[in-house]
């Protein structure tokens, strides 16, 4: 098939009823979610705010479960509010766009949104609009679950060519962290090069420190002060936990990450519109911040942000937790040496496959709490021979060694690639994409 | 004595015991205080904290008292732990400047300090510091309270020959006030007109609107955050009183207002110099602020600000209350005309004098409560006079209409000529003064 364009493909697979349609029958959006998702988000922060019930814990600083299969994203869905995204809105995705769909809303790794089918609304009707996504930047070291949301956002802007603001939450790492405003800027600038390196286009991105473009940007600090305004403290302990021994500065910070939401943050790139509405694709446990946005925009006269949530990345050791840069043996680095990989897939990868050989012929792995099985869900483009896999892993052909060496044999050629991509990351690349300016926007 | 300068007289006055002497013999600064301010703070707020018990109540958004005498300013020394103004440091200032001191320091009228003897020592030794002060701009209207800090921070700049920043805090006023942003802005350059107005120095003055400064200075915005970061809303609840209902950008804003403290914030001004002291006069309602300053500073690495208090300039009915904009009966405006200030005067400010003439010529007036004679003590500056004016008042020979008359003869020269200095005041002059740059700084 490989004469047939991603399109083609897709609308052929999903005419057929084969192996697209089939992963899809077989694995609802929910079957998938629960057996692979933890995306680690960006943007996260690492204090505590207490779950408010038996669930899954999922807030900007916490997720777990207790389930080997991760966090319950229905659950989530009805708990959060937001909608599903289902086949239809798929496939009105391919219809609008003329491109297949990322294998991550195929596969139901982005699984959730609000007001999606207005933006499509919108631009069938020539209505443009932008999207914001960004990364709280807490070490120099990120890692390949900090990649989704920015594979899936250069998707989005190749396929709709709308300009991107990334924001770099630099501000919050000091307020959260035991770090100086000097080695967070640092990481900032660190972290925007692994961004670049995934391919965005610089004609159409604006990647931005809060420390520095607060301090150049008297209308982002405008839409700061005026989302500042409209938010009590009530509102935010009961968004995001906070108590009375918290510093302001974490009091206050959510408006910050409110700001990038409305078009006027950015005169450089939209003029004097206010009305440009924006997209933000980001993990879920980033929702209360744009829960917060929403309830906010019509009171200050813009309009609400829609959103696009993905799953977290899984932890190497399983689905209970996600990936945490803080933890190297949970983690795949970034900077990792196809060695290192190969070795901490290989000792740390949890597996669904039983204890013996004989009794994995026999009886077959569970791909649903396998995290080499989960990995290969984001990263194995080939749908086909990702629903073999699984086929095979589950009846017993496939042995969980087998399983982690095509993982390995995934992963080792992708992180080099970006690392080659990094390496042509010069400081000047960086100065461009992070400098406030006029981007491609119609 | 017309020929005598300043300084000459003040010595002359000091050694021989005469007027100046007398009037702090006779009325001790305790009494002065008691009899006169309430000179009406900058940066002035308008929510509500409630008072800590049966004492006056005093914080940047409401000053009362139940004394016609007004607010009891040494138990204020007390309550809030700041250091009297005595006639010692009132010396050393002339010692150390070789100025007669203002009459605001003669008289009792900037009567509490922080730290006031640590700025001369330095000083004695070469080491400069730089003076902050500021205005909440909440409506175009200034009235006469509104410039003491300023008349006076004026002298100290000429005195010190020290530079000086003016914090407009546009963005406070935005929070608590049914306003629009862009009318605060309006109003911080139309309140700067009038500061400008006062004398000030174009190449050692810096007037910043908070909307423009923040999205114009990276380093105001890092000291923001810093202050923020070590300051929980604990803290600002004990403060200043917050609530869980107050918006999350009230809560935050204290760091804002102390940010200007750290000489880090102005890189324009004092390079790459941290340690820079900063000595704040303003009205003591502002104090609440600058104790959280000086609580914050040593942990973040910076000198604590020094200050000097004012009392508050007392509303036309009586020292209960301090002059306020929104009250135009019990305000005398900078756009007053002299027959609006006349009218004002004779219709509205509260009399220490007797019922009628025989009583009054027979037990003599009370310039303790005399609303016309506490102005006076502000705005005459020839100290014989005002000594004679009191003497003549108490004893029944002056009249409350006499006592009046000589108010309005001292206020409507003095409100034309800052009319005409204020006319004067060009957009491009203003543009000067608020353009972030270097000033002359020894």
């Amino acid at each position: 098939m490989s004469d047939l364009s991603p399109m083609d493909l897709y609308e052929k697979l999903t005419a057929q009823g084969d192996t697209v349609r089939s992963l899809k029958a077989q694995k609802s959006p929910k079957d998938y979610k629960a057996g692979c998702p933890p995306v680690d988000g960006e943007m996260v922060l690492d204090n505590g705010a207490a779950p408010e019930d038996g669930d899954d814990q999922v807030d900007p600083w916490n997720v777990s479960s207790s389930s080997a299969k991760g966090v319950d994203y229905d659950k989530l869905i009805v708990r959060f509010g937001s909608s599903k995204i289902d086949q239809e809105l798929v496939d009105r995705i391919a219809r609008v766009t003329g491109k297949t769909p990322h294998c991550f809303l195929r596969r139901g790794i982005f699984f959730s949104h609000r007001d999606m089918h207005q933006i499509l609304d919108a631009f069938e009707k020539q209505k443009s609009f932008y999207l914001y996504t960004g990364r709280g930047p807490s070490s120099e070291a990120m890692h390949v679950g900090h990649l989704i949301p920015f594979i899936f956002t250069k998707w989005l802007q190749d396929v709709f060519d709308v300009p991107l603001v990334i924001q770099m939450t630099d501000d919050e790492k000091y307020l959260w962290k035991d770090l100086s405003l000097d080695e967070c800027h640092r990481y900032a600038v660190e972290n925007a090069k692994d961004i670049i390196a995934c391919g965005f286009d610089v004609n159409k991105t604006f990647i931005f420190s809060d420390l520095d473009y607060m301090g150049a940007s008297p209308a982002f600090y405008r839409n700061v002060v005026k989302v500042q305004k409209h938010v009590t403290f009530n509102q935010v302990k009961g968004i995001f936990g906070f108590t009375d021994s918290d510093c302001i500065g974490k009091i206050s910070f959510p408006a910050i990450q409110a700001a990038p939401s409305f078009s006027s943050s950015f005169p450089q790139i939209f003029g004097d519109r206010t009305d440009v509405q924006c997209l933000i694709p980001c993990a879920i446990d980033q929702d209360p911040y744009f829960r917060m946005t929403r309830d906010v925009a019509p009171r200050i006269g813009y309009p609400k942000p829609a959103l696009l949530h993905s799953t977290f990345f899984p932890a190497l050791q399983g689905a209970q937790t996600k990936m945490s840069a803080s933890d190297a043996n949970s983690t795949i680095f970034l900077t990792d040496t196809p060695k290192q990989i190969k070795n901490k897939i290989n000792k740390h990868a949890f597996s669904g496959g039983k204890d013996t050989i004989e009794e994995h012929r026999k009886f077959g792995g569970n791909p649903d709490v396998d995290v080499s099985f989960m990995y290969l869900t984001f990263f194995m483009e080939d749908d086909e021979r990702l629903e073999k896999i699984r086929q095979d892993y589950s009846s017993g052909a496939l042995l969980t060694g087998e399983l982690k060496k095509c993982l390995i044999e995934t992963l080792q050629p992708m992180i080099a690639a970006h690392q080659e991509r990094r390496k042509l990351v010069t400081e000047e690349v960086v100065r461009q994409f992070m400098t406030p300016r006029k981007l491609h926007f119609n």
